[in-house]
């Protein structure tokens, strides 16, 4: 085996200075957020209504390279950082594969993923405009976990809006939460005109992602002392996540290894931008090329069979309207346990540039994703994520296809958590009772006709 | 603040290539394991009925004070170690104490603690003899997770006995052990005879950790090709875990740092003994001298209400006699949420320090533990385990006494592990339904009653 370790830890010191914008090398930018009543793009001023100023400000920067990151948020990142960059050394052998097989692995956190990096900046920017706290949705409920932590870290109050349906099915989810001083609400709730809106008219309803946003996002714009946050789908996450890139290619690049292909799993697509941010950049500026591929569950396919179009990020069509690729926002998708990928939409920045041809993607079934985690499981030793395990699935094809072919590529996939909170959806796959999801033609066609058809490129200025 | 990261990690070089022997440097040797028929030391031939040869021969080996790491063992250690150094810098400033605080955190794996530093390795010996695999009971499900990832590696048979009412309170435990491929039986069961003798006597029983071990141990030694294997008491895991003490000693010399207290959660022992096995070798030898305190539930108080005497290890008496502190294996423990120290004896090992005045033992209430793990939690970010939060109660004791005398104490926990699995215990916490049980001394004293009253000193020989 060469000298590569089993996992490339960096020091400290090399915890980066600053996240990476990739908007600023994009020669097309992402299509800008519109108000929805003006269709004109959101400004600082209005977006700073339901964000922090800063936040509402690196949302519309799509022109400075490199921010920084503030110390503070730093010292918070070397509770958990740097993440280690793992060389699958079990995994090639098993697979008898010429392929190297390196992943980032952001699991090694309470919250379970790499939600905490960008949690921890939106808290803290909160905390630093004054305010008392901060509101959410949580669906699967990783994101949910990350923010308690970092509001319990600087004593902000997080109120978090859970679908109904998973803080009952997900009762230890609620109780990390609650373990961090997270207040979480059951949505929808009494506690906003929305949430009253639809038990009037659904008592029974389960809820959904789509309500819950619609009621965090009340209840923040209702106080002037809190503010709405979000875990995927914008481009300040992408942008905090970039640490994911940054370090993955600081830790290549000390061993002069160049990965060919670079694969990450894709929902409201945080990971993948910011695992792919600076490796593309390289690619945007011409001085490297790689292969970038977003892998997506079959059951909610925005990328492989969506549209790119302006549509509502939320059912409630309460916040700004985003160009993106779109199954439409009345798209329920069918029950799948990768909880974290079940986004009718796609993050603005990664719709541009797949829309460019700057990256490709691919959708997996269910059963083929449990095959890949179990298997990963076993021989790598970490229980991998639903989501994180899109990757993995992709990442497992290509080692076997690189054995059929010989080729010596070099893969890099980004492994965003674990899957300690997924055992019911394990124990469903363990007991070969789980099915596959794919919408049909007509399922995809009802979701296409809920998409606002307003000629929206008039009032984009590129 | 100095120069000291927040996590310090060793290269992968620097993991220990020999494991350390403690009863090599003591001048007591822990009393020998006794043949519960012949009353006379257990010979090698006889512990290889039930253990693998090697691994009888380690139990047995009180003489050499280092003992290789095979590189297989290595090279699977490698997968998650070295675990890190954790200063705890910002429970230090929350505490504003100026003593200095370190936890060996060993929580970063999938099995969630530190347990999986022995199933390796006695899974290898296991596979190394030949053997189709292993047998072994679990109660909290720690253990029998971090086993069923060892043989899941190695491609060897996993039958865990899990008490049954642990399995139907754990669900999760149990799926994460069947996705690495082990098979899982409540115990008691029909597949063997002391579970049918059980059942017929108590058809509703919900077992104990007694009565699988029983079973694991008839499913062993009833079949050549398998044999037994636990994850605590015996020296040899001692032996296996201390590569946690010998990685934090590594890390804090490295740092020209010396622990002034050293303190650990103590079940069975295996995290204490292997944590301060190499501090308590100097300590020995005479060269340095360390507090060490042993921490363990004010339920099941075997070093502080114990008894040092040659006990059963097992309620169902058919595995060896061990000398230790110990309630007497009639005793059972009242219902505590650190399942992983409801254990009524202790390591001879740590027995015989104990005994000898080389350390000291402290026990903490349910609720004093668990105020500390929600509050190490939200400032630290790591959601500890029950167990684990034994130790972190003390290191905050002793930082806040600091505090009041202003002395810089420095001090040393062990963090064994994670508790996303246990947040049914914090969820009643967090409802404020959890009381605390401490045995009277009328309950102590049936389990000393059950104590053999042979007088075992005749046979043992110094």
């Amino acid at each position: 085996m060469e000298n590569i370790p089993y996992k490339i830890y960096l020091s400290e010191s090399e915890i980066p200075k600053q996240w990476y914008n990739v908007r600023a090398d994009m020669k097309n930018k992402p299509a800008p957020l519109l108000n929805p009543e003006t269709l004109k793009p959101m400004t600082l001023e209005e977006l700073s209504g339901v964000f922090c100023t800063e936040l509402a400000a690196q949302e519309l920067n799509d022109t400075d390279p490199y921010i920084d990151i503030p110390d503070e948020i730093r010292d918070f990142y070397k509770m958990y950082r740097p993440a280690p960059l793992v060389r699958a050394y079990c995994l090639e052998k098993y697979l008898d594969t010429p392929a190297k097989i390196y992943y980032k692995f952001e699991g090694n956190n309470t919250s379970g993923s790499h939600k905490l990096n960008s949690a921890i900046a939106q808290a803290y920017y909160a905390k630093k405009q004054g305010l008392k706290g901060v509101t959410t949705e949580t669906g699967a409920g990783q994101w949910g976990t990350a923010l308690s932590m970092a509001c319990a870290y600087l004593g902000l109050d997080c109120k978090v809006f859970m679908v109904k349906c998973s803080y009952e099915q997900k009762p230890f989810r609620r109780e990390v939460m609650r373990t961090y001083g997270a207040d979480v609400t059951p949505s929808p709730s009494e506690t906003t005109e929305v949430g009253r809106k639809i038990l009037a008219k659904h008592p029974d309803t389960s809820g959904s992602l789509g309500c819950a946003i619609s009621e965090a996002v009340e209840a923040a714009v209702k106080s002037e002392r809190y503010r709405y946050v979000l875990g995927s789908v914008l481009s300040q996450v992408l942008l905090h996540q970039s640490i994911i890139g940054l370090e993955a290619k600081t830790a290549l690049d000390k061993y002069g290894v160049k990965p060919d292909m670079i694969i990450g799993c894709a929902g409201g697509g945080s990971n993948l931008g910011g695992l792919i941010s600076p490796f593309m950049g390289e690619k945007l500026r011409g001085e490297k090329d790689y292969e970038f591929v977003a892998v997506e569950p079959a059951s909610c396919p925005s990328f492989t069979r969506g549209k790119y179009a302006y549509d509502f990020c939320d059912t409630g069509m309460v916040c700004p309207l985003a160009k993106m690729y779109t199954l439409g926002s009345g798209f329920i998708p069918s029950a799948s346990h990768a909880g974290g990928l079940r986004y009718h939409g796609m993050s603005s920045v990664l719709s541009q540039l797949y829309d460019d041809g700057l990256m490709t993607a691919r959708s997996v079934t269910q059963t083929e994703v449990f095959e890949a985690a179990r298997q990963f499981a076993r021989i790598e030793g970490i229980l991998p994520a639903p989501e994180s395990s899109h990757a993995i699935r992709v990442a497992i094809d290509e080692a076997v296809k690189c054995k059929e072919t010989g080729e010596e590529k070099t893969i890099l996939f980004g492994l965003t958590g674990t899957g300690y909170f997924d055992m019911v959806a394990y124990q469903r796959f363990n007991d070969g009772q789980m099915g596959d999801y794919i919408p049909t033609d007509e399922d995809l066609k009802a979701g296409f006709e809920g998409l606002p058809n307003t000629n929206f490129d008039r009032v984009i200025e590129k």
